[in-house]
Order: C-alpha cells, then sequence, then structure tokens
C-alpha cells in the first residue's frame, strides 16, 4: 500500500478527488492511503495567518515557512518506523525508500512525465506540499523539501490539481488499481508512442465507418495496423518522442515509409496553396 | 464573461474544483460562469451505458461517440446566438470567434503550455470533452472536436484533472480574476523564465536568513538581484527556455558570467568527485 499525504489549504477538495472512480476505489480496496491536510491548523499565530507580504517588495503573498515545515514535520514523527528526529531525516531524504519523498508543486520544479510517475509508483510515502504560486518562502525549498515537480509549462492558481494529476498518474501504476491490467501498459507514452485510434459501436454512425481491417477479425493484421497508426500519428504530432521510443527494426523501416508519404504530402499541400495564392 | 462547460462522467467532482479558490471566486464575481454536464445523461439506450468494446479487439473500454455528441450538439443548440444547425457549428470551427471550442484532452493533443492558456483566455466560451483514457472513439475526434489539448506526456486515468488544470490556467488569466493584478504578469512563463526565490518573516528561522540584498530597501538593486537569480534559475533547471525568453543585452551579458560560473562549479565538482574516489 502506497501511503500519500497532501499539505494543503483546500482538503475538501482534495478529499472529493479521493473519493472519485479510480483513486477512489484503490482508496476502498486499500491500495492506497490517501490523506489531506489542512496546514492552516498549524500556523502558530493567533489570526493562523499563512502567508505574508515579500521581502523586497512585489505583489502577491509569500507562504511562511513555519506552518508548512510543523506539518510535515508532524506527519514524519508520525511514521510507523520511527526516525531519530526530523533533522535527520530531512539530512538523507533520498534514503533507503523508508522515508518519505517531500514534494514541492511549482513551475520551477522537475518536470513531470510518465518515467517519474513509475519512479514515483514504487516508493512506499509521499507527502506533497500545495501551495499559491505565487510564491514559497525560499527555505521550505532548501531545507525541507526531497523533489520539486513541475507538470508543465503553464501557470495555475495553486498546487493542489498538479498534486492530484500526480497523485492519479502514480496510485493507476500501483497493481489492482485499474481494473483491466492491461490498461496501465498500452497506453500512451509506455510505449513511448502516442496511442493508435479507438473505435467501438456502431459499425457505421452518422454514415462515418469503422475501418475495415478492425472488421476482419484478422487478429496479427489489426495489430500491424495499429503500430502502424501509432507510428503514423507520433511522426505526425510529436516527433521527438520517436527520439526515446523502443523501436523495432521493422518500426524503423515503417517510419521511413511514412516520413516519405508525409513529405509528399506536406508538398502536395503547398503546391495546392501555391495554386491558390494565384 | 468567459463561458465554460465540461462534459464528464464526473460532474460532482468538477463542480467541487469550481468552487473552490480563484475558480470560485471568479464564479461567483460573474467573471467566468463554469458548468459541468454529465453526457451519461445523453446515453440512448436502456443502461445508459456511454462505452463499449473496441473494434479488433484488446483490454478496456471506448467510449461511444452518440452520447458525447448529443451532449455537444444540446450545448450548441441552445447558444444565446443560434447557429443555423449543429453541422454548421462542425463544419466551421475555428469561425469568428463566437462558436465555440471543443477541447478533447487527451495524451495525443497538442501539447498545453502558457501561450496556449494565453489564446484560449481570449475565447468567449470552450466545451472540455473528458473521458477515460483507455479512449474516444476515433469519430468524436474526427468530426466533433476542434482542439486535441495534452497537459503532458503521463497517463492519468480521466480527462476530469487535465480540463480542470486548463480552466484554472484560463480563468486566472480573466481580467479580475485575481485579487491583484501583477500577479498574473511576474509569474513564471509569462516573463519565459523561472521565477526568482521569494522571502517573508520571519528574517531569520531555524538559523536560516533571509538574502540580506533583500532586507536592503533599495529597490532597483533588488530588481536586478531577482532578475539575476531568474536567470540563474532557468540556466541551472531548464536552459532550453532561455531560446524563447525575451532577454536584454544586459540579460545576454549576465548569462555569459553566470554560465562560465556554472561551468566552473561543475569542474570543481568533477574533481572533488575524482578525489574522493581515490
Amino acid at each position: 500500500m502506497i501511503k500519500i499525504d497532501v499539505l494543503t489549504l483546500f482538503p475538501e477538495m482534495c478529499e472529493v478527488v479521493f473519493g472519485t472512480s479510480i483513486l477512489g476505489k484503490a482508496r476502498d480496496k486499500g491500495i492506497a492511503r490517501l490523506n489531506a491536510v489542512n496546514f492552516r491548523d498549524y500556523a502558530n499565530n493567533k489570526h493562523s495567518s499563512v502567508d505574508d507580504t515579500p521581502y523586497g517588495g512585489g505583489g502577491g503573498m509569500v507562504l511562511k515557512p513555519e506552518p508548512i515545515f510543523a506539518a510535515a514535520e508532524h506527519l514524519l514523527d508520525n511514521l510507523e518506523s520511527p526516525s531519530d528526529s526530523a533533522d535527520e531525516a530531512n539530512a538523507t531524504p533520498h534514503g533507503e525508500g523508508a522515508k518519505p519523498r517531500i514534494i514541492l508543486m511549482c513551475p520551477q520544479g522537475r518536470p513531470f512525465d510518465q518515467r517519474v510517475a513509475e519512479e514515483l509508483a514504487r516508493e512506499k510515502h509521499l507527502i506533497f506540499i500545495c501551495g499559491h504560486y505565487e510564491g514559497y518562502d525560499e527555505r521550505i525549498r532548501e531545507h525541507l523539501v526531497t523533489d520539486e515537480l513541475s507538470i508543465g509549462d503553464y501557470v495555475l492558481t495553486g498546487g493542489e490539481l498538479p498534486a492530484l494529476t500526480v497523485i492519479d498518474a502514480v496510485v493507476r501504476l500501483q497493481p489492482g488499481a485499474l481494473g483491466n491490467e492491461s490498461s496501465a501498459v498500452t497506453d500512451s507514452f509506455s510505449t513511448g508512442l502516442l496511442e493508435y485510434p479507438h473505435y467501438t459501436r456502431p459499425a457505421e454512425f452518422r454514415g462515418w465507418k469503422v475501418p475495415d481491417m478492425l472488421l476482419s477479425g484478422h487478429h496479427a493484421n489489426i495489430e500491424a495496423w495499429r503500430r502502424e497508426q501509432s507510428l503514423k500519428r507520433t511522426l505526425e504530432r510529436r516527433p521527438e518522442l520517436l527520439e526515446r521510443a523502443e523501436l523495432t527494426p521493422k518500426d524503423h523501416k515503417l517510419l521511413e515509409r511514412l516520413k516519405t508519404e508525409l513529405n509528399e504530402a506536406n508538398a502536395g499541400n503547398r503546391s495546392k496553396e501555391e495554386e491558390t495564392s494565384f
């Protein structure tokens, strides 16, 4: 069972996501223990304030170090395998896997991708820190967290949706989390390629038909068609992914043909455009 | 006011996010109209089933075309500025901005980033389609949607968290959505660089001090320090972002110095490692 704690100012929102769909089922089946902690409860001032204006001026508010340190250390103190002190836990954060990873969600973090998801899925305990993106006090980053992660190059109002996104990707990789075990391995990125097109009933919808190949019942030909579609879609949409994908000699040969076809199609489009502009 | 509809099997989860924090305030202030629609309500069969097994075999289920077409077309039919027919709306999806963008969240989509967020923030009406990532019937992709978006190269259990992530990024860019107007422009990626470190009270926490510069009160020096820190962090963590960032001649000069320092530091680390290995 993987244990996941989220330090947040919006625990109710996290709890609703934890109770929905695959995450909810994983929790019910005891595959994941999902817990949201409001770090405002650890504010040591009478107004329960968790942020303050930035030193040096400028707009926005910055999350103070004390409440987040206190909330994280309370979780660390309550670990089943007790560490001698929170300081020691901080000193060797990337230890033998017994100590939790403390992950700060922020746009400056290491880009999250399927490989990072697979890495995190092997951990026993993850603690996520979510705050307003306007800023965390830098000492949280320097002295508490073990990892900084970013889910993409865009700016959001808080770290909750990014943390929940990472948690969803990690929990679905736990054995038994998905009803159909094959799902986790055939999806996009697990093969390094984009997925082939899917079709289901009806065989004809508003005149648009399912490709004959998929109705043929010829398993080997269908597999070959799907592989070609996967390669074609990746080549057209995200060619940079092909550099890291695991490709067979047959794939390489297919790709050469697809590249030629794509170039010819593009040349055709260009000459059509030239015609139209006259 | 921007109008956003989400077609989903989990409207309750979307509604909770729509009611929380900045999104909730934007909704209350009339800046954004946020609405979740359960497309299961549009299933035209007695078991309200929305998915079926894939043609050609393989694991997982595929979302059927009918319920999603029906739900989207019901939204299109109810537009204030009526279009003659849903078919016409589909024929010219990227029209004058009057017609909604219909966005499918999927790993095969165009990578979402801050530039796409800024582009979508200028639209009047967005419709998001969220499903299980195991697959959509390809005819939804070919004949209904105007855009396919991916928030990153990882696999999730559904499109809800990705759609909510895009919505959060888009709504926070609406005028008045953020309390502090300066926040939207000084964040990471709006400048093309990663953000500089933030600090707030206390000036000393567990022996860790705020940099003297930020306590100096010298505004111009603080600005220069922050710019240098931004450049330094981007150079260290995401050097590829510098190619697209808007840089002044002074920035370029600074970067040359930072690169030299970074190379020297790396060389120092390497020789230390060599020493240790003896």
